[in-house]
């Protein structure tokens, strides 16, 4: 073992006391591990149970599944070794970036060996002119978006998670934002990929604004590791807006919000950005950040347009109006940069404050079409009164986006499991508001069995065969995305 | 046979007239034909020669294949019904909307059954507060956008065929158009898809934002057909702009007006459309339509801001402030929305006025890095003096897609040699400049050869694959997108 610096001195040694313990020597030397050994270097894995402890959950806390092996690779030829080896020892492979994943997307079901993606984490090359960024993918998001400060673009995806999640996770889960309203989703943003597929091969798609030949981005962004495991991305640079206005609208009600929300789009107006945060919400970001939000406030919307200086005035004023005539009892603007920075970061840090109203909690992803988002915030709060349980909500509510958080106390088994019932719920009551169970967080393991309520089996045996097309023999991130029987990839025809 | 209008009268004598014909008699009655028959009626099935005539070529020119029988669906299941009994028989399968496809994405390669979707063509719903429409495959892009107008929204794709090409067209081929470079392509605006797979399996994807699941919406916009039959779409709609500043700018040389694309895009400002045409379609143009254009002019840019009035004036100026600091000699506004409607009339009818110029025409489709179209122009001009064919420039320049359109007398096949071995170089010339060898028109049966050029063997055998899964026995549309080599489906493992 080479141990080139002070931290990694430390973390020679952790390893080196573990190999003492008799059972951690007996999992250090699977054949698996060995295998990964020879390819990476005994430095780079890691298979001892008590440092595989920390990568058994991801952000969805309620399941916890321990691997087999951790490895940390280095560059996309690693990434196909490790590929190559997992098949030749019939193990599970599962991608892992920051391990923000709130469906678990990063949890290794049944075992397998997790590839931590965050020690490629080079900003290859920025091309302002072109408009393109060349990342690894393990570049935390908010990374990129320090890099491009001052060259007038940025990376316009920008998950309230920005501040760890890597851009590979954010293209393994199509990911989303405040932003997307006007900006749109990772898949609009990415123009090209290298990935590592189940066999092993190493792919370059792209990077083009169209591509030519079958679109294997499209269905690559989004696939959240069951396709291939994404190494590189080509990712679209965004020209920085001119100027923002960001307004703070306060309501009496939740209903007065949503209101104001689907009359502002109906007029055919697309902020930047459109936020919906409720009283509880509010009560507890105010504990934790101080920003001078009213307590008694039924809901709060923060709205943002952004473009040509000369344009923004009309617009606010537009959206202004819109707020008092839906009955707003406050409309504030932020007055400095330094305001607006403080407001996003307080919509953003939302999940932390949480932590202020509950032991646990998770926090559920639904879409409807915009005009319904009034009705699936009543029902929402409906279902929450039917279940017991505390419901609190923060929704991107111009694009349909709700985030209701579900606040429980992991131990009481009953209140939990009111809560998953609850959270289904309103999972098939946005189904049926012709939505779907996922705007951004993915799938997962967590909403697997809602996948056949969405989608009828041809659907789901199209997804199928197009997965086995990627990986033949399933090992790529299994037990996410498709329910099991359409795992089965012999019972496929 | 039961006629019910005057019209289908005259069309069912045609047919009875053409069954007193032994050979065409026996055409009729191949196996495939009368179960087609049984399953759409006598009346929606074509197949003697003389029928099947004008379906042997589409908007490409250099090859024509005679189908086996054309025939006209009502609905998806219509279509499921025609793909199985086509597989019961071992035939392929080929979609077809208005027959506009640049690069033979329409020809029947090796004989096969014509789907003919135009019939399919209800606008089935407009939701303008979920900025939503519902669309049959066969619907023509500018019927829809007729039936918008008023409404305050629009369908942002605008191929130069939208006059003609459908929804359906527009999605196999992902077609983009002038105003693509602010608007994106067609895959930005589609939010679901119904379609029928190769086994005759209906699928419906979306419609939403975000797809849950594998996005399959991704992958079948731009599968020219090869991996399903899309039959119907949801297609998102965009709010027109409050209003519009459309320049044009003419130039001495066409280095001039590239350099000018340059640099406006360099300098972070993205127009709705930005526009080239050469001194010859200029030419060609103004004979055609007496617009005004200088007949001595190397260049022209249309360039179109869109967006709230407020910031209209001020892009404006920046954008005439580069074209006179480029050499503009005259940069005019057009004055009333007549005259925007008639520059864009000119621009989007060249395909047409360039008969003037030559018998006959083929045009190519390629893509670069916007920053290199000074040099990806420069070298067309250089490969049609080496290769003695004229070559006239028409290009959505701000995203770097040229058309350059090589006129040929196609009575002289050492010219038309000539002209397809330019136009290969040409967009070898595409790729080493790190673009494309396609933009918006698709790969279809003219570009196959290239694609090897483009990819690695490994990516064409995911794209093989992906195809293999939604189309295991590859026939719906073969001989498109992949080199033959990648569509030997036992040969893939």
């Amino acid at each position: 073992m080479n141990c080139q610096s002070a931290t990694e001195n430390v973390f020679c040694e952790l390893i080196a006391d573990r190999q003492e313990d008799p059972i951690e020597l007996a999992m250090l030397h699977s054949p698996v591990v060995r295998d990964l050994r020879r390819c990476l270097g005994s430095r780079n894995v890691l298979s001892a149970p008590s440092e595989l402890e920390v990568y058994d959950c991801d952000g969805f806390t309620l399941q916890r599944h321990r691997p087999d092996a951790v490895v940390f690779p280095r560059d996309a030829a690693q990434v196909a070794q490790i590929v190559k080896a997992c098949q030749r020892h019939a193990v599970s492979v599962v991608p892992r970036g920051a391990g923000t994943s709130l469906a678990g997307g990063c949890l290794p079901v049944g075992g397998g060996v997790v590839v931590m993606l965050t020690r490629m984490n080079r900003i290859v090359e920025i091309q302002v002119r072109d408009r393109m960024a060349v990342v690894e993918a393990g570049v935390a998001n908010i990374r990129l978006n320090r890099a491009l400060a001052g060259t007038g673009y940025h990376f316009a995806p920008d998950p309230s998670s920005q501040g760890a999640s890597t851009i590979g996770g954010n293209v393994a889960t199509n990911a989303g934002g405040p932003h997307t309203l006007k900006y749109g989703v990772t898949v609009n943003h990415v123009l090209g990929l290298e990935a590592v597929l189940g066999d092993g091969s190493i792919v370059q798609l792209g990077p083009v604004e169209d591509p030519a030949g079958l679109d294997l981005i499209g269905v690559l962004v989004g696939g959240e590791g069951t396709l291939a495991i994404v190494t590189k991305a080509w990712v679209r640079l965004t020209p920085d807006p001119q100027d923002y206005r960001t307004l703070r609208a306060v309501f009496n009600t939740l209903d007065d919000a949503t209101r104001t929300v689907s009359r502002i789009i109906a007029a055919g107006i697309i902020p930047a950005a459109m936020e919906l945060m409720d009283q509880a919400i509010i009560s507890a970001i105010e504990e934790a950040f101080h920003f001078g939000f009213p307590l008694d406030a039924g809901a709060i919307l923060i709205i943002e347009v952004d473009g040509p200086v000369a344009g923004l005035e009309r617009q606010t004023e537009q959206i202004v109006e819109f707020c008092r005539g839906s009955g707003a009892r406050e409309v504030l603007h932020a007055a400095t940069p330094e305001e607006r920075a403080l407001l996003w970061k307080c919509r953003k840090s939302a999940a932390g404050a949480l932590g202020r109203l509950s032991p646990s909690y998770f926090t559920q992803d639904g879409v409807v079409p915009r005009t319904r988002l009034p009705e699936i915030i009543r029902h929402i709060l409906a279902i929450g009164k039917k279940y017991d349980v505390r419901i609190v909500n923060v929704a991107h509510a111009g694009d349909g986006n709700v985030h209701p958080v579900m606040l429980v106390d992991e131990r009481d088994p009953q209140q939990v499991e009111r809560a998953k019932a609850a959270g289904r719920e309103l999972l098939e009551e946005c189904i049926r508001c012709g939505g779907s169970i996922t705007a951004e967080h993915g799938i997962g393991v967590e909403k697997i069995e809602l996948m056949d309520r969405l989608f009828a089996e041809e659907d789901l045996r199209a997804m199928a065969r197009v997965r086995q097309a990627f990986d033949p023999t399933g090992r790529l991130n299994p037990g996410k995305v498709l329910p099991p029987m359409y795992n089965l990839v012999a019972g496929l025809k």
